[in-house]
């Protein structure tokens, strides 16, 4: 079992006042790693970073044939609660002839200021529409209806959530030691960051296979790619990066520091998790493997607002920032 | 350099989610240390940690002879920009003669949960009042008045900057090795740990002498035990631990996850920082080693909240909380 590494430096002055540490793995389609830093071995919860392993059911199973790519792209979104993803997420519960009260992953105030901002003018609370799993469960809700099963689609012994835990253990080719209830409810399984960069590696691969199972997780990492905006929000790392590579990877960040990437043109995956949980850490760390890799421009405005993001102070003054470390440059 | 120790876990189902590892320090009125954990010298920014060191020049000038003890605590606080400190900092300023535009901190949305959504409802925007550090500025205001210096008293050379360092440097009986700017724009000197909680001891033991720094110091303490709501606000750890702490102890956080404590009836200094920083950990690391000092009722409501704090998800379901390592227990 190896330590964590130092993977990025919080500097302020001529000082580093903080230091976040990770663990990272890059898998081939065979699911060999290829690169990896820490330990591959340490048992992660992947939480929203596996939401497309956790749509891949919906897919397979025939119940998503009438969904557009921007309901797939909504199924594996951590999104912000903004209009855009609202107004989609209420059609699609309409389409299936249920309400927000169908959903069992709570309200949450979004994080987009437009949303938050209206619901506080109207004295109102936020739905379970806003919260950022909406749309992954608004595909539980369809593969739920799909297959008969009863209202409460996030208990572990659903049908929904055993075909999850099924498609988890298969893609990821372990079984998971125990699952961990997430921030939406949902039961969330635990693997080895190998196991998540396999699963990744196995998305990243599928468009050479065609099999049922591949070719449903082809469609969901292509949705991914062709709607950032609608994976995440405006300014947030998974939308400005999967633009910054023009398209061609997807990526997905999870609570408490993990974040993931599909890089289908190379047939890799990569998964990593900030020990500490730091999402600030994690959008610094994964821009700066996708950049060693060779797949995102060191350049690009998006890269440098993550890989070395700034903190202002109140005053707009840049006291702080962050650095990467030598390991992963 | 002994490495940084695990302080804090996050558990959730039946794994560990994420570590937080963390320094600590207590010292007693010598300034030898008593316990420590990790590396005593390890450098850090006391951040907002550090405002009753700020404050000393304040006080110790005569500068502050008409000010009350609310006014002592608010000068030591990072409140919450709600009404009861934002009333108070601008009938202060008013006193002087001054209005907000004379502030050099910036402004911030208040967490105060009321005021925030009051200026979003007037689609107004905050003040530097709604500030968490305006008191402190306030404190530096009303010296820059009594010395008769100039408007912008956050630059490094100003006199009541000069001032700040030189005192920051005599509690602390150390040479910083150099300052960041903070988050409200003023200078924040380094110092080592043990630097930080010798500076602690000295104000935990200011009440056995009668020397103008020392009476000084213990002003402040006793300002901010007084007036706990003061320095932090409703629900934050500053404030419901020293109210747990029957107002005999002072504590104070800073950002990027410091923490210390200020012990009179024992003659003890307490500073700790946690690595990555994150204020969940600082304040679970602080509960715990306050318990351990035997200061801190274990069984105490706010003990519990801070200590094993509950991370409950949307639907308020606890899904994980902290846990200290037995290295706290």
């Amino acid at each position: 079992m190896s330590k964590p590494v130092d993977f990025i430096e919080v500097w302020r002055g001529d000082l580093v006042e903080c230091v976040h540490q990770g663990h990272a793995v890059v898998c081939d389609e065979r699911g060999e790693i290829v690169a990896a830093w820490g330990d591959p071995a340490a048992v992660i919860y992947p939480r929203s970073s596996c939401k497309m392993l956790q749509a891949l059911p919906l897919v397979e199973s025939g119940a998503a044939a009438r969904l557009t790519t921007e309901q797939l792209a909504l199924a594996c979104a951590s999104h912000n609660g903004a209009a855009i993803h609202t107004t989609r997420v209420n059609a699609w519960l309409a389409d299936l002839g249920l309400d927000d009260d169908a959903f069992r992953c709570g309200p949450q105030m979004p994080d987009d200021r437009e949303a938050r901002e209206g619901i506080i003018r109207a004295y109102g609370s936020p739905c379970q529409v806003h919260n950022n799993c909406s749309g992954k469960h608004a595909g539980f809700l369809t593969l739920t209806g799909h297959l008969g099963a009863g209202p409460d689609y996030i208990e572990i012994d659903h049908p929904v959530q055993q075909a999850c835990k099924a498609a988890f253990e298969d893609v990821t080719e372990e079984t998971s030691p125990g699952f961990g209830i997430d921030g939406c409810s949902a039961p969330n399984h635990a693997c080895t960051l190998h196991g998540l960069a396999r699963a990744m590696a196995f998305f990243a691969s599928a468009h050479n296979r065609s099999d049922t199972r591949s070719m449903s997780a082809d469609k969901l990492a292509r949705a991914m790619m062709a709607h950032p905006e609608l994976v995440a929000g405006e300014g947030r790392a998974c939308t400005s990066l999967m633009r910054a590579m023009d398209h061609k990877v997807a990526v997905k960040t999870g609570a408490e520091g993990v974040f993931i990437a599909i890089i289908p043109e190379r047939k890799l995956g990569v998964a990593l998790k900030i020990v500490d949980g730091a999402t600030r850490a994690s959008n610094a760390a994964i821009a700066a493997i996708l950049v060693k890799l060779g797949v995102l421009d060191p350049n690009h405005p998006a890269t440098k607002a993550h890989m070395f993001a700034p903190l202002p102070n109140r005053r707009d003054i840049v006291a702080a920032s962050l650095r990467p470390t030598a390991a992963l440059l």
